[in-house]
């Protein structure tokens, strides 16, 4: 394997955990909205709002938190009380002010790779002022020497970045926790990726086996797997 | 003057109108919460919740949003109905989806840049994918060979800019109608500046008369000024 030029990591779910606080979040939406529907149903009325909004409000608690109060007044009819909406911005807050703890292995990954002199990029999607704010409350900032916060990892971003930083794609290389943002898009680039599955995974970021079908992927168990693999 | 390596431009009211859209929002806003405080003090209330939660929602329509359902719950003690809640959310989209006009002469003025092989910026602060989609709908995308899209246009953020670009600040020129984000942390570092004023300016931008004493910066009362000035 060619020695990279740069290593990217995602960050929500990889360097630190985020699904499981909006896991949490919507825990609590459901017993919040519990009278206004079908509780078995209430996921997937949620997701479908979300679904429905993605083009304008794109990823992130801001976003979320909108879904929720519009999916709200649509399941109630407009019937759901202010102070139910306001719980909505509380749980939103705090979403968008938790404290973040890296994953095991994260600190002591990336001060060996930064050690060995490797380039190191954050490379996530989301809300900027969001993504930005977790990596401040991360303490990982002072690791990397690149941090790109993008709208949408798709192949033609990964693209643009990758020109931008003068690298060829066979010296680049991703890690990250999800199959769609992190891995089928760089694979596909001919660059190399990193899976590191992460036990909970929003429902939008999953792919369908048939899409793995030859794609050419690592798969590391933890960061320090992520660290032999990349010795 | 040194011939620039880099020309940047400001988006939001500068490229084309974006706070007459707000302005015109938030007209509809005080409308709607006319019964719940006295409409003198509204604006004023409403601004004190985006103060507040700036620091944790940063810029943009999903922010206001936000911020104007939270002043109309505070307003109303919980007591503002779904379907004015409703009626925000749809505001916020619209605000979301807009037309984007060029301002006049800013096309004409890119091109002319364009084609005299200047290297053209947009360096905006705002919602990362709010402000994407604004330079999508503009159609002045191909103009440009940088996207630059931050949380806070201060002197830290632009020094961080002009480093990964490589370009001196003697080289670099920055258009912009903010006072507070285009001019005065741009004069700070020995950068050139020029000041294209626009009607509307949110409370949040405006900059003390005493800050702008000895600062040095050009103003153009329009693009084509602008490129006059650059010639």
């Amino acid at each position: 394997m060619p020695t990279p030029q740069l290593i990217a990591f995602d960050a929500d779910d990889t360097l630190w955990p985020n699904q499981p606080h909006f896991d949490a979040a919507e825990a609590e939406i459901h017993a919040l909205l519990a009278p206004y529907g079908d509780p078995a149903r209430l996921g997937e009325a949620i997701y479908a709002v979300q679904r429905r909004n993605m083009s304008l409000f794109g990823y992130g608690a801001k976003s979320f938190m909108l879904c929720i109060i519009e999916a709200a007044l649509e399941l109630s009819a407009g019937a759901v009380p202010g102070r139910d909406i306001q719980r909505v911005l509380e749980l939103g807050k705090r979403l968008l002010s938790f404290p973040i703890e890296p994953l095991p292995g994260v600190p002591e990954a990336l001060a060996a790779l930064k050690q060995r002199g490797r380039p190191l990029m954050v490379f996530t999607k989301g809300d900027l002022f969001d993504q930005e704010s977790k990596l401040a409350r991360s303490g990982l900032g002072d690791f990397f020497d690149y941090v790109e916060i993008v709208s949408e990892k798709d192949e033609a971003t990964y693209r643009r970045v990758l020109a931008r930083h003068r690298v060829p794609p066979a010296a680049f290389v991703m890690v990250g926790n999800s199959l769609k943002s992190d891995v089928l898009p760089v694979a596909r680039l001919g660059a190399r990726a990193i899976h590191v599955p992460y036990h909970a995974t929003w429902v939008h970021e999953e792919v369908p086996a048939e899409q793995l079908t030859g794609v050419n992927f690592q798969t590391a168990a933890s960061m320090a797997d992520v660290l032999a693999l990349l010795a």
